[in-house]
């Protein structure tokens, strides 16, 4: 994502990794719509767009109703995706920004310096997450390479640099403590095969993708010390929504005695909610599972379950990874000490 | 699968459920490339296929060297694919009544008759299971309907006719005790959205599809109170051998308190094995994750792990249903009480 002043270029994450296509996006709408439409997405990345979402809606605005055209696209934005917090955590701090505004020329250049910062401060927090977790690994590695699973993707392309869980396994990388990373392919949209597998390849970091199915097997054959995964939501007692299919990994490394750390900013940490059962699952089409890229893989008619999203209880989680600090076996009081 | 005479004819399951379009193999090297190569798949409908093609063999052969080139021929197709024993249980039952004829006239007539037997018994054993595993649930489900998951297709198109996992969904539904049948899409090959899912709709049977790694949150949800799979080879201790993603159901399953049986004919069972660690687990070539129908879905060099089937210990199995009965919680003393 590059930020222009009169634009956001985004680089339309559909289309990865058979093509390398940016998007030029002027005005707030557009960018709600990119991040409906999943040109952008991972939640840090969608929390980032629309804070420049905003910031473009400023500049675009009327000069005497500037205030409620921006008012409005916030409104807009935050209505493109429900289920990751990140979204609404920037969209308010756009939103105090806003407040301090009394012109829009001051508007344009308060929403954009605070769009840049949110950018910034992510990438800051991605690196400190990465140094935070290669300390707490490297207890146990004892200097020997071990192999890690991951889901989804949470790299470059799904923050704002680097990478949450997936900034974690570069460090791991960097250090030499790397052996292999597998990825799913994270169905129904790819993320793990398009986007992860790209992102890891280009870089030279040895990454085998498997079939989602296959992470069991894997687990069983003793290949993987640790999962690590992003996260779309946190709440107060350390649940965690993130990309569906993440749950059953949990059940599953609690199973093989294969260890799981998840890593989020603390963007992504919602105190006002008790549990997982209250973050909004996002359901989508049915056409996600039913067909690739106009390509019919199941009847046209057939009925769909496509929540993209799941929960999974802290009581499966080993750690938390936050810019702030971590949640061991998280609960309630672990998150509180970090996250009042 | 339909038999001919002087052909077999195979529906290419590679084409569903966009194309129906049927094959006309008339020797045995044509079905042991169209097993290969998934025109036909399903460890009964290999076993079924392969004794047509020996039958086959017989009719094409030389007068002179006919139990030469029909025993190639078992051995062409023994080698096709590695993991379901029900391939091995066929032609082993072909060269059986090879080593009975005099004559290649005798051969031809007499191979046929006992490939077409293999069908019907298959397709028998498929109706006795579906009447067993319905006794064995409608004790449980006092009357009312519930909804069960399955994993690749186990139905018509996998078997001689009507199914084994399948055919209890079937049996269910015609005795008003199916609420709904949620069907993994099965990556890679995707057996459940285009395979399951069609057949299910055809004959108009409640089928809900989902990406793998949703089953987890489903069983969370409390949607099912059935997994039913089939097996492509059982072990002397219950181990069971099945298409890729069974063992992670089974890990869930357990861990949800959702019940797990497994349906497959006497075929698919292998006493000479002890237990599943020795099941040959074939692996297939990484384009099946990379691409779909020739669609880029990865990097083109990236490493795939791409193993079809995984193994689920017996442990995890509420029950093994087998034309010749049940094997509650099935161990070494439960397979050997029926299978000696």
């Amino acid at each position: 994502m590059r930020w222009q002043e009169h634009s956001l270029e985004l680089l339309d994450q559909r289309l990865l990794p058979a093509e390398e296509h940016w998007l030029t996006i002027e005005g707030a709408s557009g960018v709600a719509q990119c991040i409906r439409d999943m040109v952008v997405r991972g939640a840090p990345a969608i929390g980032i767009s629309a804070a420049y979402g905003v910031a473009l809606a400023a500049r675009g605005a009327d000069d005497r109703r500037w205030r409620e055209e921006v008012h409005d696209a916030i409104d807009e934005l935050a209505a493109s995706r429900p289920t990751a917090v990140n979204l609404f955590w920037a969209l308010e701090k756009m939103k105090q920004v806003l407040e301090t505004c009394n012109s829009r020329d001051e508007a344009i250049q308060q929403l954009a310096d605070k769009a840049v910062a949110i950018h910034q401060e992510d990438l800051a927090a991605n690196l400190t997450m990465a140094d935070l977790a290669l300390d707490f690994m490297a207890d146990t590695a004892a200097g020997q390479p071990f192999s890690v699973l991951t889901h989804c993707n949470t790299g470059a392309l799904a923050t704002g640099g680097y990478g949450t869980a997936l900034g974690v396994v570069r460090r791991l990388h960097e250090a030499g403590l790397l052996k292999r990373v597998f990825a799913d392919e994270t169905r129904p949209w790819l993320q793990g095969s398009r986007l992860t597998a790209w992102e890891l390849s280009q870089d030279d970091i040895p990454v085998t993708l498997n079939a989602d199915g296959a992470a069991a097997a894997i687990m069983a054959a003793g290949e993987v010390r640790w999962v690590i995964v992003g996260a779309d939501r946190i709440t107060a007692n350390g649940d965690v929504a993130n990309k569906i299919g993440t749950y059953g990994l949990a059940v599953l490394a609690r199973h093989h005695n294969v260890r799981f750390m998840v890593v989020a900013p603390s963007s992504t940490v919602d105190m006002s909610l008790e549990s997982g059962g209250s973050i909004p699952i996002e359901e989508r089409e049915g056409t996600e599972v039913r067909e690739i890229r106009g390509i019919q893989l199941a009847p046209s008619g057939v009925a769909v379950f496509n929540p993209v999203f799941d929960v999974t209880p802290a009581s499966l989680l080993d750690v938390i990874v936050t810019e702030k600090g971590l949640v061991e076996s998280p609960d309630l009081a672990g998150m509180r000490s970090l996250f009042r």
